[in-house]
């Protein structure tokens, strides 16, 4: 769904899991909305038009029709959310799915999406893949306090499937990109099909040919 | 303000940026509260009972009287502000302050805050310290996003001081620790006496004798 003139302007790189999750929310929420592509690993973030919008030079972001604009994917998703079923009403409820947002920032993104991102966006003699045993234990230790979660709750967002299960399925579902095995977690795997099978699901754009032959040709993490 | 029987117990180390945001939150709240030191560069966040309450293994965490938890800074901060004047009314404004907080989890702490841990929380010797360089450029990137800001903005939250500032304070105050020069952001020292000088506003803890030391031997960063 997408307008030159919708009332919001994504924008995004397709590939890109942090873009995704608005794009997922964007979707589910029958919201309109145009969709910029931006290609932040050939430097399109870092133009003066894009910086004179968003200094910090990362995707997404996204532009209302009078150009305010509000940066960082997990303050996007909250944005949009408030007021609709996709954060609960009840303000602890609330209190829990930031925390598992932030969780998803900090303790996750930086290790299951970089390898991802290592693996596949560099030159496979990249001195970067030095840093990938790493990420693997880090990223690791994230996705087991995720699953131990998951032995217990269907969502991370409260009792219903939210932003929280949007934050963190976007890196999640293509973990095995960055060298990681999820069928070590089978409650995890289980998490992944129920938002799959949530309504107005949309999948991640693929990545291109370039990048699919690098993460097949990757070292096993 | 603390007491055995308050209604909320933060676990917390004190010389942490990310516990002193609670507590300087709830100092000006003029909230009842209990404070338990948790060493966490000794192991106190990874013992079996700690690891029961918040399976990530982090500080801070709160812990209501009935036993209920709530774990991230950011996320702690948010819960303790909705409907207090340290969190916007106005629903875009909100996003903006949730905006900068991830911001400082993604984008700032990572730098500002580890290069001060690395520089005075390990050892002279230490093979970490080789990171310091990459960290700097990193930290004094997120540092010149926030001194852009600050050129046009008194506060980060909004119109008025909140959590978002809260949240930047932590570790920004203190960034000279990591080796980062404030000297050259006027703006961000403006804003940082601005914050001294809000209501109830307290000091964090200062660092031990040891920790002192090895930040006095450093390497300039």
């Amino acid at each position: 769904m997408s307008s030159p003139r919708a009332p919001l302007t994504v924008y995004g790189m397709s590939t890109s899991g942090n873009c995704y999750k608005v794009r997922l929310l964007l979707e589910q929420l029958g919201t309109r909305y145009a969709w910029q592509e931006i290609d932040s690993a050939n430097g399109q973030t870092r133009t003066a038009d894009y910086l004179a919008k968003n200094p910090n030079g990362k995707v997404p972001m996204v532009e209302r029709d009078d150009g305010r604009v509000l940066v960082e994917s997990n303050a996007i998703l909250h944005w949009l959310a408030e007021g609709t079923p996709f954060l609960p009403a009840d303000a602890w409820q609330r209190a829990q799915a930031l925390s598992w947002m932030f969780f998803e920032q900090y303790s996750h993104e930086p290790y299951v999406a970089v390898a991802r991102f290592i693996r596949g966006w560099t030159p496979l003699d990249s001195p970067r893949r030095a840093d990938l045993p790493r990420l693997r234990e880090r990223g690791d230790a994230a996705l087991a306090v995720m699953a131990q979660h998951l032995d217990q709750h269907a969502w991370f967002t409260g009792p219903d499937y939210g932003i929280a299960d949007i934050a963190l399925y976007a890196y999640t579902h293509c973990a095995a990109d960055g060298g990681f095995d999820l069928g070590r977690w089978p409650s995890l795997q289980d998490w992944l099909r129920r938002v799959q099978a949530t309504a107005g699901f949309v999948p991640m754009v693929q990545a291109g040919e370039d990048v699919r032959a690098r993460l097949a040709a990757a070292e096993p993490a």
